[in-house]
């Protein structure tokens, strides 16, 4: 039984965090049954911490937690802090695994996508 | 004549400042010869800062300039801090238009996107 936790760094303005939430939701949507529950967490600055977000998924009944990182760089959050977290669950949840996949600025469709933003006469579509 | 600005908001890490330069290379070897460059720049914390980006563009020829911000919500850098040095960057080049398009987080792909990132037996893939 798997689960989606989305992360993403967590914002003073909570209409950000909002539109993570709601993102989130968005992906619970679109996956069908594929996730037993799909969540968001935060690294700071708003709730659920991490942690908590991994508990959430472990309470939904999930043994296996699918971490996404909403980040656009490789920078020091993504390479050090969330696998700092991510340990903190581990240790809270032995008998969970817990997965970091790559952050979204890595994945290879971002480039095309910036280009559809660019062409002002192009209708946004996603196939995928 | 039309130039594509890349804005991040600049890292203190300069890695992650190189990571947007190459994806700006990255979006002008994409693009062909739409654009008569492709240029990187940022809010802050590293250079080039948006007006000399803007700069940049007109310098190779540029007489419309779209702005894509590189950004993940809809926060002041992208509704306030963006606007207002682009408004600097039309004073100094009233003859240019410049443009700024949808943020990277607006994408309707996104959802998609991350969702492929969350499928570790899914080869990632572009169609777009």
């Amino acid at each position: 039984m798997q689960a989606l936790l989305l992360i993403a760094h967590g914002s003073r303005r909570e209409a950000s965090n909002d539109e993570v939430r709601i993102l989130a939701e968005r992906l619970a949507a679109l996956s069908g049954d594929k996730f037993i529950t799909v969540e968001a967490a935060f690294l700071e600055l708003a709730e659920p911490s991490i942690p908590d977000g991994v508990s959430r998924c472990v309470t939904a009944g999930a043994n296996d937690v699918m971490v996404v990182p909403y980040f656009l760089s490789a920078g020091r959050h993504v390479t050090e802090d969330i696998p700092a977290e991510l340990d903190k669950a581990r240790t809270d949840n032995p008998s969970v695994l817990v997965k970091q996949s790559d952050y979204l600025g890595k994945h290879i469709c971002i480039p095309n996508i910036l280009l559809t933003l660019a062409d002002s006469e192009l209708q946004p579509s996603c196939a995928a």
